[in-house]
């Protein structure tokens, strides 16, 4: 953490604890949001003291007011700037000048409104910078800290919402409302609750790491829109997970071009592809949502519940066809249904009647009132295959509903196991799912809904348990030859670097490269053919041919020295024929390689996370399956190796129908040394191998084809 | 319709209008199912009259009771049984005996406990058959229709719902209390409300032909655990699709196999393989869902709503987070967002303030009061790019949430383009969703299930635009050929039919064989060779050797008689060698082909939809992306094409990246006439044609392999 991101931590705190606050810019009008925030600081009964500043009122609310925050006598900590975006650099530098370290700036009218207000927006962080002050905003809702020795909403929400553990950080400040709504309803309470709109200054990733520190948060959830600094999201993302084991839940929209480009018309975003996106989370242990339902259905599951220790559950339910519809759901999540043992067996023959069914998923029959199902869950529970139960229960006209839930509710308290609920219907059973929300039971209206959360957590408590990946040091990288080359490429400004020196800069960081040379005249190529023995292939190698087959410039299976001379002849007339502008560097002589299975391997660099490697199932599969699997480099060799199993390939180079396994560890460490390569060679803007020949188990792989654009340096 | 099911329409009718109920088998205890059905149908305001009969009591709330239904004075049309089971049949005797010739059985204990159970519901339905009586159940809750001039509750629901046009039938009881619980909350009505139970006499099929007529019924929805009869289902759904253009939305549980065990567990179903089901439906236009809640999200936008005439969309919202996320999901689903004329973005920049987005999707900013909404939404409408509106609402402080949804409701009035809200949150926004549900504007939590009830709607007009498919007339069948072919299989008892036969059998329908013939001498065979031109292939036939090139019993590319002396020679010793107890029956010579692609096709019988034809990817990519589509004989033409356009390997075929186009006509030819064999052959248990070679544009395709395994007749 560098010396900025240390102050931005330890203003942060003052952010979310001040001992007075400055609310600067503020009115009396009822319904605007310069009174609304004086108005909920008030109303959340803060503990310390408030200011308003506002330049033409005396008094609000019966609390003095001051012209400038300058005026203010005492001691200031944290300043809430509302006035309109013109004045808001002038209030900014008096806070300085008070010698204020926190602020918030709520105002609208910056980088989100284009050019005018950016330069506006980076004003207003010179002047932080020039004071050593940090700000949340502009273009924000505000904070809220629920704390009972804080006590401080210094939002424009229309509620304060509730004590919990989760911590919920937000792009847009729109969204909040709707977030406060639909998780008061529901009982959620939060922790932190912070809008951080532009992000100026301090930006999610300073959030994430306060967070990772704060006791009272469990479970970070985020709502994006762009990720500005995908690298940075990461590492911080790793840290806060290894470090405090808790989950960190984003939604990062813009998943389709269209929405993309919505969210670029409204915020500015430039949005990488969306499914590096997906590989990215999912190396650094984020768990990626779709929408606010999932995102809370899944934290409340974290936050509510420990953790399973397997996929092992069993279903209660009152109804045989919603435990079908329950089993199916979790089969499809990847759950298991647990085998009962004997002794469960026995225990809920004993005290279910004949009717029921006392396999798993169990079925305690319409007519069941409480005691059926707390003598289930409780056998349930004690099974020691079962590591969850899920509590299923339809509005049947004997269904003691309320006291089912407190039932479930005690019976939860102390376990170690988790237990989660689905009450269907929504009027008649309403007061027991309000028994349970309040009681922290997670509650979902579908199966699916809660499969889904129990998968995620976990699938999350796994990933835990995994040791820290380490980047594999590789042998064999000749590192300043590779530097020069590359130095060489790019001060003659090219930007296409065609098969040959392609390859020479692969082999430089020990990736397998065929035997051959570049041939200039026909009879080195067949002096090179007669050294790395037939069958051989022949290119045409040349700057101007990116398509080296649409102008019939490849011979393959080259048998004999006449052949090779036919080839050669013929590659250097069809050039002639359909491309004749084209400057033949030579003909690039390899072996031929047969029985093999081909895979597309690459680097493509991500405006967002920066350096991707790329691996998936060669030939024109490609285009038809996109049997492609995605790691953001440096590549672990786990991560490597989960890149690969990925891919539906993976099955055909297992070894599928009697065909021999192929050599994938040879491919983790191409995988491997082009990560590496991604990393140092920043100028490399794509490069594919296609395809890389996978021989069998043992005997490794080599590639075929290879190519490189590098960025253009202008 | 046969006699039995029209008898079973007019019997319905009674169900659902009597002017006369008895409830047979009532009591006096409250809390009782006996009591609770009679305390409904009075509570209901039933238009009839009504006859409770209890062999105990001579009164039930103050209504003359009868000790047995045949004492009844008056004519009874419904008679509703709830004795315990093992009286049920006598009761049920009385009944055919006072004329009744309308029936529920709502008492359990019958096929769902059991064998003994199941010889007691036989016994049911010959004592109806003998009086010409029709009965829903047993083992169900019963039937509510709420017509005005009727009102009947004959169920055990907990309350009568709300009159609308939604049709809902259940074969699960338990699910219909939670979907009665549900769609009240939402204020969602039905026409008809039928749980229909263990179906020994009345179906699901007899109800849907019912619902077809019936016209307070717009969209029909069921809850299935099986599929006991799927041929009779698909061609019901068809009918009733066609002839009336309601939808049908069914969820069909057990889609895994955990599932459909669970399922089986509860109601003895024997569950067919998932994705032939999903096939099944499609092609009958049925809209498959997963859950209550997909479903009536589903329901409400078919039920509500004018069907959109394209899938382009306007989206106005007031937060630029929830407009990109509604983007995403329409885009993810398949919709598009419309392009505004200049005129619309005249109106829109004139109507709402400089900051807000004025392309689509529309934002209307934070502040926005209803006004911005309603001249949002009109411009919209008027726009001809847009076939729908959806609205998304987030509870900020200036929100007149209430007076917005009013509006809505009031813009929607004698529209022809649908209209669908999302307002975000809960507890803040509850009043607002109250208004749309009442006034019957679609509403949705999620924007997910907004484009996909949206999309779900569209589709389903188009499905019904499409002139209905007829099955092509196949030329070149030799019908008695093949009868004479297959009673000779059959007659020998034979299960594994090789090659040779299965070619020939093909071969009578049509389909296009190999050149080439069985040779049992090495002469015979180099004969063969040369009369259909080298280079050939030669395969060993036997009885006994399913997998050929097991027992490497297959010689491809022989180019000359020598080579065609030796390959004879090698399978027999290979043959001779591996599997020397194996009988040759000879070796088949065959043309051999190249340059084509290969594609698998098929016959699987389902034991609940029949003949199912099956296509798909050929080689070892069947298995590794398992790139197959289904249809269930006899397919039109239309459908064939579906099922290849619905495969990956289409794009194959198309022509990808600069490769042939292949002949896609001779693979839907061959589709066809597998179909049609299919039909013709109920003996054909599996049929495999893998590879089939699909030559280029024009010239055809050609049967690799195939092999045949017939119903055994015991």
């Amino acid at each position: 953490m560098n010396e900025l991101q240390m102050l931005r931590q330890k203003n942060l705190d003052t952010i979310f604890n001040p001992k007075s606050v400055a609310v600067v810019g503020t009115n009396k009008v009822k319904g605007t949001v310069p009174y609304d925030i004086l108005d909920n600081i008030l109303k959340s009964d803060f503990n310390g003291m408030v200011f308003p500043v506002s330049p033409r009122e005396l008094s609000i609310k019966g609390i003095r007011a001051y012209k400038y925050v300058v005026d203010v006598p005492d001691d200031v900590d944290l300043a809430i700037l509302v006035f309109p975006s013109s004045v808001c650099h002038m209030a900014l530098e008096q806070c300085g000048q008070k010698g204020i370290k926190a602020v918030i700036i709520i105002s609208a009218g910056f980088k989100e409104v284009g050019e005018a207000g950016l330069m506006k927006e980076r004003q207003l962080v010179d002047i932080a910078r020039k004071y050593g002050m940090s700000f949340i905003g502009p273009n924000c809702l505000g904070v809220i800290n629920t704390a009972p020795e804080v006590k401080l909403n210094a939002s424009f929400a229309r509620e304060m919402p509730g004590i919990g553990n989760i911590g919920f950080l937000s792009q847009s400040g729109a969204l909040c409302t709707a977030v406060l709504d639909y998780a008061s309803a529901k009982h959620i309470g939060f922790s932190k609750f912070i809008s951080f709109g532009n992000k100026a200054d301090i930006s999610e990733i300073d959030l994430l790491y306060y967070l990772m520190n704060d006791d009272p948060t469990k479970v970070i959830l985020m709502y994006l829109e762009e990720v500005s600094d995908g690298i940075a999201l990461m590492k911080a993302a790793r840290e806060v997970i290894a470090k405090s084991g808790k989950p960190i839940l984003i939604i990062k929209s813009g998943r389709t071009e269209a929405g993309a480009s919505a969210a670029a018309s409204h915020t500015g975003s430039l949005t990488g592809k969306d499914e590096i996106c997906d590989a990215a989370f999912a190396q650094a242990g984020i768990i990626r949502c779709d929408n606010i339902e999932e995102m809370f259905n899944k934290a409340i599951a974290f936050a509510y519940q420990p953790a399973p220790k397997s996929e092992k559950v069993a279903i209660i339910t009152n109804a045989g066809g919603p435990g079908v519809l329950t089993t199916d759901a979790a089969i499809s999540r990847g759950l298991k249904l647990a085998k009962f043992s004997e002794e469960t067996t026995k225990i809920l023959k004993k005290a279910l009647p004949a009717t029921a069914n006392i396999k798993n998923p169990v079925d305690v029959i319409g007519d069941a009132r409480s005691d059926r199902y707390v003598a289930a869950i409780n056998a349930a529970f004690d099974d020691p295959d079962v590591d969850g139960v899920f509590v299923i229960l339809t509005p049947q006209s004997m269904t003691d509903i309320d006291a089912i839930a407190e039932d479930v509710t005690k019976i939860a308290e102390g376990q170690t196991k988790p237990i989660y609920a689905s009450f269907m219907g929504e009027k008649d059973v309403a007061s027991g799912i309000q028994i349970l929300q309040k009681k922290k039971i997670p509650h979902y209206i579908l199966p699916e809904s809660m499969c889904m959360a129990f998968e995620a957590v976990y699938h999350f408590n796994q990933h835990l348990k995994i040791k820290e990946h380490r980047v594999p040091e590789l042998d064999h990288i000749q590192g300043k030859v590779a530097r020069d080359m590359m130095n060489k490429f790019s001060s003659n400004g090219r930007s296409f670097i065609p098969e040959v020196e392609t390859i020479h800069l692969l082999q430089t960081y020990g990736l397998p490269v065929p035997k051959g040379r570049l041939a200039t005249s026909v009879d080195e190529a067949v002096q090179i053919a007669g050294e790395i023995g037939y069958p051989v292939v022949m290119k045409v190698v040349s700057d101007q041919i990116i398509h080296k087959s649409e102008v019939r410039g490849v011979e393959l299976d080259i048998r004999d020295e006449i052949q090779a001379k036919e080839a050669y002849e013929r590659i250097h007339e069809h050039v002639a024929d359909i491309m004749p502008d084209a400057s033949i560097k030579g003909i690039y002589v390899i072996n031929m390689i047969s029985g093999s299975e081909e895979l597309i391997l690459g680097i493509k660099r991500d405006p967002s996370f920066g350096p991707v490697v790329i691996v998936g199932l060669g030939g024109i599969f490609v285009e038809v399956f996109k049997d492609v699997s995605f790691g953001v480099a440096p590549l672990s060799y786990e991560e490597a190796r989960r890149m690969i199993e990925q891919t539906r390939a993976y099955k055909i180079l297992s070894g599928l129908r009697g065909r021999a396994p192929r050599d994938i560890e040879s491919v983790i460490d191409a995988l491997l040394r082009l990560g590496k390569m991604a990393e140092d060679f920043r100028e490399i803007e794509e490069l594919d191998i296609n395809p890389l020949f996978v021989l069998e188990e043992g005997k490794g792989s080599i590639i075929g084809d290879a190519r490189m654009i590098l960025k253009r340096t202008k």
